[in-house]
């Protein structure tokens, strides 16, 4: 054990009752696990970064933290988009990607068990075998955490018809601030014995306790879904679209939505062939049993073209979904190589509004656009009403990034005025945490600073994140 | 206002200034209102109800409950189980069932606010020519409220496909205990932004605030189900018929049982036909699309009669599900009857297990049953693992009282150690309080204990109630 940033506290008394090696306190290493992937949040100096390896590890850290009144800010692949994961002077970094174990997988009741560190797409993986899916599909899919979903409550582009994590989350093991480890749920169907802490936990981001087990529920394997495409002249009857198609009562199993700029973007980034030219595309797809699913396109199709739709057509054949599934999962990739290209500005929101807004959403977010000389790309999750307007724009120019950050909170706003939220999955951090106070009440902050206080009255855990 | 039990409270000051008539301080009145349909739970002597007309009598009552640190019991239609809304001694009642307003429906959103004191089958008839539904269900449908609902996170029949309250509350507005009056949650179908203390407050039982308006998620009109009925020699064989099918990625609509002395006692309730000499029934909904419901209902019939069924058969006449399903819902009138007859006592349980064990539920259940004088009659909701075993003796005969508690405690132990809960949609209350603390570790306990002392310090919300 060498040299710490705060060399008051004795570290080596730490690394001894931790697994072998899950101290870290090379600088450079802790350096860099001392952040996530948002912008505009500050990067403290870590003490130390402990891998844990175990609950012990976990129980142990806690202990010493709360010993010596020590900051801990638990991560896992460090995927998050508002800061969560960053460090905080003096702190203890607890990550806890290396607990990747999938613990139990039982087909009968449909549930699992697995530890933080699991991989949302390794767990989808191995439970193919079983005839089971966990449907939650952040964009992170592929890197993220189970933990770290469960932390933020993920969603992804299934949502609209499978739910977001809470929704899947039965019950967990949670270290406490002071060590106490404890289970909080259930792993039956149902039940409501006592306060529902386990869904407490879920979105909490680091601040009540360490999730080092979660149970969840599954589902039988997907069936497979067949995809529309509707190419629109503007978002704004795009929007009404979506409005007008949910309030069908149709359940489509996917429906997204990508503006102009961003098809130019994914065009520039691959070959996906999407119509240069289109003010906006929506992306839907059912996998309602039989002939259920061409009619809840068919109905799509019919919504869409008397909401201005200028061409939609959908296909039954895989590779053409595939394709087109592909192309929005290339939106990520191809904002940031966008980003990459004009000086790496990136700040991507995280709104959601109500579904039958998202029309006077588009209008009024074309405001702002031309209000500004950053670029606003968005795409997003319509079905739900979560938009994810993505602010571009040259890093190194100073005046560009107070117009990117005027920008990103005027949309905020925006969500904020048509009765929406400031996040519908990334979550608050520190990047939202100003934010966070504009969109609660009195009552409500007040009562998110006493349970907290309740749960962790040293205020060691992950402390000026989410609230300051 | 005239005379009050405890006259060291001057009502007259709390009279003034809620709505006219809203506070009751006749003697047989508020007693009328001191108790839920819970039995061997204490029923305290109220200092005065409050039929509270608006959120301003809410906070009035809080304010005056705070300030002369009165416990207060929210009750609505009072028809719980658990004794949650039973009456403290020196407490105001406050009764919420005239806060009864649907206050919006949202076809587009497919969202609703309603008071808390609407009646669910109200607000499920008010949403049909929307084309819109709200699909919690539990027993008491007709009579409770959608407040009550919450407050306990009601399930019922539709569980199995279509979730429990919890999953369709999107957000509320509550008073907490000083009178503050805070919006939790959202009205967006997602959102992380702080907190879930939405969820927080469904199934609190009246301990964290009282709940003043409701923002309910809803869905398209059900499709219509069809139905096939499973006749089994016993509970053992139809519980692994359950644990199979669901297991098989079957998503019935409906999946109820009923053992042999449950159908018996419906035939004596009414003509519905039921096969008298059977052990046990399943009755199994599908109102999936097409030819997925008729092949869903196929499934369950080739792995019930591979579980030892003597006899499937289903129907697609509504004639012959609606007799079915009216035999189901007269489990409890019938039950009540039934125990009438033989000196009124009526304990009923709540255990939820997990699915695969519910043949060794079953097995373990007759072993209970025969070591008693007393009667278990057993229904419920098989495809979630939720057993309601109701036990019947007379209750005028007290070493039968103390057989009925004996069993009844030991069915809840059955459901423990099966690795269930003791309570899958009835709630703690009184009657379930000492249980609550077996069933959890100390870490929750304590967790329990923090967070209601953070958001009522002075304890004065549903005092004694899920814990002691």
């Amino acid at each position: 054990m060498s040299s710490s940033a705060l060399p008051l506290v004795d570290l080596d008394a730490l690394a001894e009752v931790l697994s072998p090696g899950a101290l870290v306190t090379e600088a450079d290493v802790v350096a860099s696990y001392s952040f996530d992937k948002a912008l505009f949040c500050p990067v403290g100096t870590a003490l130390a970064l402990i891998r844990a390896q175990s609950v012990d590890d976990v129980v142990e850290t806690m202990r010493f933290a709360t010993e010596h009144r020590i900051p801990v800010v638990t991560q896992g692949t460090r995927t998050g988009l508002s800061g969560a994961a960053n460090a905080v002077d003096g702190c203890l970094l607890l990550n806890v990607a290396k607990m990747n174990e999938i613990v139990s997988i039982d087909p009968v009741e449909q549930t699992c068990q697995v530890q933080p560190g699991v991989i949302n797409l390794e767990l989808k993986n191995a439970l193919v075998e079983y005839g089971l899916s966990y449907p939650p599909d952040p964009g992170s899919v592929a890197i993220s955490t189970i933990g770290g979903n469960v932390a933020t409550n993920a969603g992804g582009m299934c949502c609209v018809k499978y739910g977001v994590t809470k929704d899947y989350v039965r019950g967990m093991t949670v270290v406490l601030a002071d060590g106490t480890v404890t289970k909080l749920g259930r792993s039956t169907a149902k039940g409501v014995a006592g306060l529902d802490l386990a869904s407490l936990f879920v979105g909490s981001e680091g601040t009540l306790g360490v999730i080092v087990e979660i149970t969840l529920a599954l589902r039988a394997t997907m069936p497979p879904a067949i995809t529309a495409v509707g190419i629109f002249a503007d978002t704004e009857s795009a929007g009404h679209t979506v409005a007008e198609y949910m309030a069908s009562g149709a359940a489509p199993s996917m429906l997204e939505l990508l503006d102009g700029a961003t098809i130019r973007a994914i065009n520039g980034y691959g070959d996906f062939g999407l119509p240069d030219a289109a003010g906006a595309l929506l992306l839907v797809q059912s996998n309602a049993p039989g002939q259920s699913a061409v009619a809840e396109l068919e109905a799509f199709q019919e919504i869409a073209e008397r909401n201005g739709g200028l061409e939609v057509h959908f296909s039954d054949d895989p590779a053409d979904s595939e394709l087109l599934v592909a192309a929005r999962r290339a939106v990520s990739p191809a904002l940031e190589r966008h980003a990459h290209s004009i000086g790496g500005g990136e700040l991507i929101d995280d709104v959601c509004v109500p579904r039958s807004r998202l029309g006077e959403f588009f209008a009024k977010l074309a405001v702002i656009d031309a209000r500004y000389d950053v670029e606003i790309l968005t795409a997003g999750h319509a079905g739900d009403g979560n938009m994810h307007p993505t602010v571009i724009f040259d890093a190194r120019d100073e005046a560009m990034v107070a117009q990117a950050q005027s920008a990103f909170a005027e949309i905020m706003q925006l969500g904020l005025d048509l009765g929406g939220t400031i996040t519908g999955e990334h979550g608050v951090g520190y990047l939202k945490r100003e934010w966070l106070r504009r969109e609660l009440d009195e009552g409500a902050s007040l009562m998110h600073e006493r349970i907290r206080a309740a749960l962790d009255p040293l205020g060691i855990l992950n402390p000026g994140k989410v609230f300051a």
